[in-house]
C-alpha cells in the first residue's frame, strides 16, 4: 500500500486472501478516512487450524497498529500493540481466539463479520429445497442418459403457501425467510428467548444490505423456549422445510432425534425436508438416518456432518434422501469484501463514538 | 357430484384430473355460488395431442352447460350447448382451440388460467441459477463418490448486487423479478411495448395470491421495442442472469442468435447464465451450443427446446454448460386446485358483472 506514514494510525490487515481482491474496499476505505493507514498482509490459509494465525508481521508495524482486521493472526501479547484500539475479525464466532491473552486480558473491542454469510448461505437452502420438490436430480441424471421424460415431472411441489420453519432466527435464517416470503411460503421462527416485543424481534447485527428481516416482520408466529415441549410445539405445525440455523451449544447438541422426526411426521405426513447449515452435531446423525429409512422426513440436506470431513465409508453418504456438501454454504468470491464493509461500518461508528456492530461480549463468548 | 338439479345452473367440467385432486375446490365453488351445480368428468390426458379432446360428455348435460371448466374438451358445435355462457380454460393458451366453431363463431367469454404458472417456474428459474453459481452438481458428483472436496466450493458466486434481465415481463417474469429482489439482484425488465406508466407496469392478469409483481415495482430499469438495437441495449446491461419469458412469435423466433450472445459478453465477461423457459425456438439452438462452446456465455437452463422432446442423438444434450428439462417447469401438484382459483375468481366477475380476469381477445389470439 506504498510507504508507511507515521503521521497517521495504521489499519493492518493479515487475511488470507489476495491483496487484490480488497484493493478496491481498501482504497475506500482510505478516502473514507484519511486518518488511517492501510497496510495488507496475505496469510495463506492453512488447511490445519492449528497451522494458521502463525504469520509473521514486522513488530514495528504491529506496534504501530490501531486497528487490526484479521481471521486468526493477533500480536503475540497486548504489550506488542500498544495502540490497538479496535479488532475487526473476519469470521462469525472468535472461539479460535478465545484463549489468547488479548482476548483474555485485554478489553480492545473485538468485532465479528457475523451477518455477511447470511445471503449465500440463504440461498444454498433454498437451492438444495427446490432441488428436493421440483426433483431435479431425476432430470439430471435423464439428461446424462440424453433421455427426454415428463412422467419423473409427476408430484413437482411448489412453495406456495408452504410452511418454512426457522430454528435460529439470526442472520442466516431471516435471509432464509426473506427467501421464503418471497416464495409465498410461511415462516415460522423459533428462538431461545422469547421475542414477545418488536424491540426483541429487530436484528442487531450487520446486514448486507437488502437482504434479511431487519424488524423480525415475515414470520407468522413465534416460538421459543430451551424445553422441548416448546421445541415440539413448534416442530408440530406441519412444516415443509426446517432450516436449522441455531448455534451449536450444550443445549442445542442433538437438539432433533427421533422423537422429534416423530413429531414433524405427526404434523406432516407428506414428509419434511430438513436443511442443516449449522452444525453436524445438533443433529442425531444415526437418528437421522434411521428417520429418513423410515420415511418419517423427507429428505436431508447437510451442509455440516459430524464428523468432518465425513469419513468415506460413513453411511450418511449413500443414505436415501441425503444431500451433502462439504461445509461450503457459506462461501462466497465477495467474502473479503464483505468483510470490509463490516470493518468500514465499524471505523463510521468508532470514529463518531457509537456503538459497533457484533462486538463481542467476551464474557459470553460471542 | 351427486343427482343432477335442473333448477341450478350447470358447472360442466372436463378435466385431465382425477376428481379427488379438485374436490375441495369444487366444494368451495359450490359453497359460494349455491346457483350452480357442478358435475366433474375425468378425462384421461392423452400422450398425442391429437388425441385430446375426444371426450363423450352426454347430450343432455352438455345441453344445460352454462359454465365450461375445460382443457381440451368443447361440445361439437355451439348449438349443441344453447345455455353455453362462460368458458374457463384450464391451460394459459388457447391456440388448441382456436379452429374450433365455438371459438371461431360465437362470442361466449373465454377464458385461461394464464397467471398460475408463475410461481412453479420462476423458482425452476432460480432454482437452475443457483445450481450453477453454487456449483452445486460438483458437489452431487464428489458425493456419488463418498468425497469430501472443499476445494470445489472455490469461486462460489452469490446474487446480492447481480444483475437479472427479463425478457417478457408477464406473470412469470415478474415472479422471477420477486425472487430476484428478495436475493438482493437488480432487475431489469424488457417488454415489446413501451411501459412509460405506471399504468402500462400493471400485471392486470390473475396473479397467485403473494406472488409477482402486480404493481411492476420492482425493475430498476425498463427497455422495450420490437428492434434489434433496443434489444442489444438491454442486453448490455452486464446481466448474470438472463431470463427468457416471452412468448414465441414470428418476431421472437430466433431472437437470441450470435450477435446477442457477442453483445451479452461484452457488457459481462464472466458470463451470463441463460434460463429459456418459454420455447426452444426463441434461441437459434446452434447459435447457443457455440457461444457455450466458445465460452460467450456462462451456461444455459432449457426446460424447452427445439425440437421437443430432444432426440437421444441431439448434440445439445452434451454441449458443456447446459442443463435440460423436459418441458416440466410449469408442473405442480396443484395445477389444477390452482386453475379452480381462477375459475372461482371468474364466476365472482361474471356474477358482478365485472370484466373477467383472462379473457381472450379472439381477434389478437391471446
Amino acid at each position: 500500500m506504498g510507504d508507511s506514514n507515521p503521521a497517521k494510525g495504521l489499519l493492518l490487515a493479515v487475511l488470507p486472501w489476495p491483496e487484490e481482491e480488497v484493493r478496491d474496499s481498501l482504497k475506500q476505505i482510505e478516502k473514507e478516512f484519511p486518518e488511517l493507514e492501510p497496510q495488507y498482509f496475505f496469510e495463506k490459509h492453512a488447511e490445519k487450524e492449528s497451522e494458521r494465525g502463525k504469520f509473521e508481521v514486522p513488530d514495528d508495524l504491529t506496534a504501530r497498529a490501531v486497528v487490526l482486521a484479521t481471521l486468526s493472526w493477533l500480536p503475540k501479547t497486548p504489550e506488542q500493540a500498544p495502540n490497538l484500539k479496535l479488532i475487526q475479525c473476519f469470521s462469525a464466532g472468535t472461539n479460535h481466539l478465545a484463549a489468547h491473552p488479548i482476548y483474555q486480558t485485554t478489553n480492545i473491542p473485538l468485532t465479528t463479520v457475523s451477518g455477511i454469510h447470511g445471503p449465500q448461505i440463504a440461498e444454498w437452502v433454498i437451492m438444495m429445497d427446490l432441488i428436493h420438490s421440483h426433483k431435479y436430480l431425476d432430470f439430471y441424471e435423464a439428461q446424462q442418459r440424453c433421455e427426454w421424460s415428463q412422467a419423473r415431472g409427476m408430484k413437482i411441489r411448489d412453495k406456495v403457501g408452504k410452511t418454512v420453519g426457522v430454528l435460529g432466527y439470526g442472520s442466516i435464517g431471516r435471509q432464509v425467510a426473506r427467501l421464503a416470503h418471497a416464495l409465498s411460503s410461511t415462516v415460522i421462527a423459533y428462538t431461545a428467548s422469547p421475542r414477545d416485543t418488536p424491540e426483541s424481534r429487530r436484528d442487531n447485527g450487520f446486514i448486507v444490505p437488502g437482504t434479511g428481516d431487519a424488524d423480525g416482520s415475515i414470520p407468522k408466529k413465534w416460538f421459543s423456549g430451551l424445553e422441548k415441549e416448546k421445541l415440539h410445539e413448534f416442530l408440530s405445525e406441519g412444516m415443509d422445510l426446517l432450516v436449522i440455523s441455531v448455534p451449536l451449544t450444550k443445549a442445542t447438541t442433538h437438539l432433533l432425534s427421533t422423537p422429534e422426526f416423530q413429531t414433524l411426521h405427526a404434523s406432516n405426513p407428506h414428509g419434511t425436508y430438513i436443511a442443516n447449515i449449522s452444525r453436524g452435531k445438533i443433529l442425531d446423525q444415526d437418528a437421522l438416518i434411521s428417520a429418513l429409512e423410515n420415511n418419517l422426513i423427507a429428505g436431508a440436506a447437510l451442509d455440516v456432518t459430524d464428523p468432518e470431513p465425513l469419513p468415506k465409508e460413513h453411511p450418511l453418504w449413500r443414505t436415501k434422501g441425503v444431500a451433502i456438501t462439504p461445509h461450503v454454504s457459506g462461501l462466497t468470491d465477495v467474502y473479503a469484501q464483505r468483510g470490509m464493509m463490516v470493518l468500514a461500518e465499524n471505523l463510521r461508528r468508532w470514529r463518531e463514538g457509537r456503538e459497533l456492530v457484533n462486538e463481542v461480549d467476551r464474557r459470553r463468548g460471542y
